[in-house]
């Protein structure tokens, strides 16, 4: 259930072209985005979330029409929740390329006429944060009181806090990473080699045939679910359980399914190729693998923050192998080697990387004391620090 | 180099039926296997070594017109080596539904008069373990000296020891389990989607159409390879260097290949594609996924181990994340429980699962000592305690 009600996504167009970070150019395009409680006339209480790989816009609240289709993270977003929307005007944006409503490789293509399919241009990290500030820019958000993500949401968190220092006052970084790590990469190239070899993906134009590339999507899906989830987790939850023990008792000795986890996974795999586009996976997981900030720093990540002005909340999960505690704590250290605030909590859960998403009483109470302190610092907070001057600086 | 020089495979026809576990028949096969050094006349220096997913009965030296095609257990089986082929004889077989000579999916199916394709009957450990027994009888070997493997050829050797207890003396296993975990099922599962779901794949059938399902079995294996190598290892062989960073020392901002793990990973999916069968990729996953001997009492390892008679020697590689050294501790601890003599051997290496098959001067040296006691042992031996009696015993 959630607490926030009916909620109503928007869009706003951009029609100042964006040249991303590969050299290409986007001459214009939409961006979708929902919001939720009051932006107050200081517009100093604006929490930006970012959505991490199959997320969307949509981090709270219900939509009229589809009043079972819950908000990703609407546990921790709404009145009274962790991140209270009673105090906050918390912004959920669509990032580009995404196939959730801000454009992407299913939009008309101005250049041909034809949807983009693979011919939309690989975005980053770094190009989605700079979206975002132009969203911020037309909302008249100069500063943000938090920008926040979980695992690649994470990273535009860290990304904003590298590129608008002045933007944020506080970055909240829950179960990410600063990079990829080599098993990283080799679990998406995975994914994207299932879907590229899927003969119904057709060098990414499938749209015009009248095919999804079913097959490849679920591959991918299903690899990708087995790291957001924890081995104990699995032992747990599955184990060696048959699905029809009930009725057998025994090994189907065929390729179907015996195990309930293999039924499990089939079914995510299949849920998720109705509903995700197979060229936005494409772009989604290349994102994940190019992002490196302490890449244009010889790899010294401490260099990388340096100019980062906001205050750090950092979160990580023990049972988390996609990006373990020691990635978390890597970025801590950067942070502290130069002496930025840092709160950094390493919560023992059981639930792997997927826990940043899920209930866990310890986890959502150190969220709800951050911003606690976040709301009390920006009560104090004097007027002149947010000016319009800021707003107007645009990352080179 | 091989020292053990040139080697010649052997077939052996058996006309004898074997029911498998799944109930269904297999009429009449074949088995392919090697032998190194000599038979004693006591024929009590015998060990049997088993092979893994994609190896077969080619455990060492190199065949006259292959002279790079050398053995994948090279290392360990020749002459001076530490399973010491101036002292044992050694034997590999191919396994039933293997792809290397003995009879698989890609032969004739008296049945039908074409190949057997996805209708060769699913095969598990233990109807491995009985058609070795069968070509040990036919060759005279009552009882082994030692039954050895790494990964599924430990599972092996473990079901030996249940199957068979007083056939084999000691029982080595490396590398391995007692079972299968939900995400070493999950990961196996994703390998079978990838080739199930490649049109090419044919229901099976693709040897009629002259098609294999390279694609399937690509995707299949690159997933199955990241699991055999340790995180650590990717980082420090891979980490996240590009692939031509010298050429153009950025990102490629596509969807070839930009970092070397990918590089890495889709050439040993191709080379894989290239000479795997895809039906014995299916069968040996799920043999892998059924193995479970303590599942027939009531999930009770010490159980299951009970009847073993063998001495047993285990090693398990302290970043094996596959199977990792707990696994190896459970199979100890059942051991112990049941007071079998057991040699354990946690060895610290940043290979990974991987680590079984290449040299480390530590774990080579354990098991040259486990078998210098061995043959110690042998020499000793009464040699009534070899029976023919015992080898006439079959496995109901």
């Amino acid at each position: 259930m959630s607490s926030i009600g009916i909620v109503t996504p928007q869009t706003m167009h951009f029609a100042q072209a964006l040249l991303l970070q590969s050299g290409a150019t986007l001459h214009d395009y939409m961006l979708m985005f929902e919001t939720y409680g009051t932006l107050n006339a200081a517009k100093s209480n604006a929490v930006l979330v970012c959505h991490a790989l199959n997320a969307s816009h949509h981090v709270a609240g219900v939509y009229a029409d589809q009043p079972k289709n819950v908000g990703w993270w609407d546990n921790m977003v709404g009145p009274g929740k962790p991140l209270d929307t009673d105090k906050f005007f918390v912004i959920g944006v669509n990032n580009l390329g995404s196939c959730f409503g801000s454009t992407g490789p299913m939009h008309h293509n101005p250049a041909t006429g034809k949807p983009y399919g693979a011919a939309f241009p690989v975005v980053t990290v770094e190009d989605w944060v700079v979206a975002q500030a132009r969203l911020a820019d037309a909302l008249g958000i100069v500063q943000f009181a938090a920008v926040m993500g979980g695992s690649l949401g994470g990273m535009q968190a860290l990304a904003w806090s590298i590129m608008f220092p002045e933007r944020l006052r506080h970055c909240v970084v829950i179960a990410s990473t600063a990079k990829l790590s080599a098993q990283n990469i080799a679990f998406n190239d995975v994914a994207r080699q299932a879907i590229l070899s899927d003969p119904d993906y057709r060098g990414g134009d499938f749209y015009a045939h009248g095919v999804v590339p079913k097959n490849g999507l679920r591959v991918a899906r299903m690899v990708g679910h087995i790291t957001y989830l924890s081995n104990d987790d699995m032992a747990e939850k599955f184990g060696r359980k048959l699905r029809d023990a009930a009725q057998t008792g025994d090994y189907k000795f065929g390729f179907g399914i015996d195990f309930e986890i293999e039924s499990y996974l089939r079914y995510q795999g299949d849920k998720f190729s109705e509903y995700f586009d197979a060229n936005t996976y494409l772009l989604i997981t290349k994102a994940l693998d190019y992002f490196d900030p302490a890449r244009a720093h010889g790899g010294d990540l401490a260099a990388a923050l340096a100019q980062t002005r906001a205050k750090f909340f950092l979160a990580s999960f023990s049972t988390d192998w996609r990006f373990s505690p020691e990635r978390s704590r890597e970025i801590v250290q950067a942070l502290v080697s130069n002496r930025r605030q840092v709160t950094y909590a390493e919560i023992d859960a059981p639930h792997g990387h997927d826990a940043f998403l899920l209930e866990d009483a310890r986890y959502m109470n150190m969220v709800r004391a951050y911003y606690e302190q976040v709301w009390e610092e920006s009560a104090a907070l004097p007027h002149q620090t947010i000016s319009a001057q800021q707003g107007s600086k645009e990352y080179a």
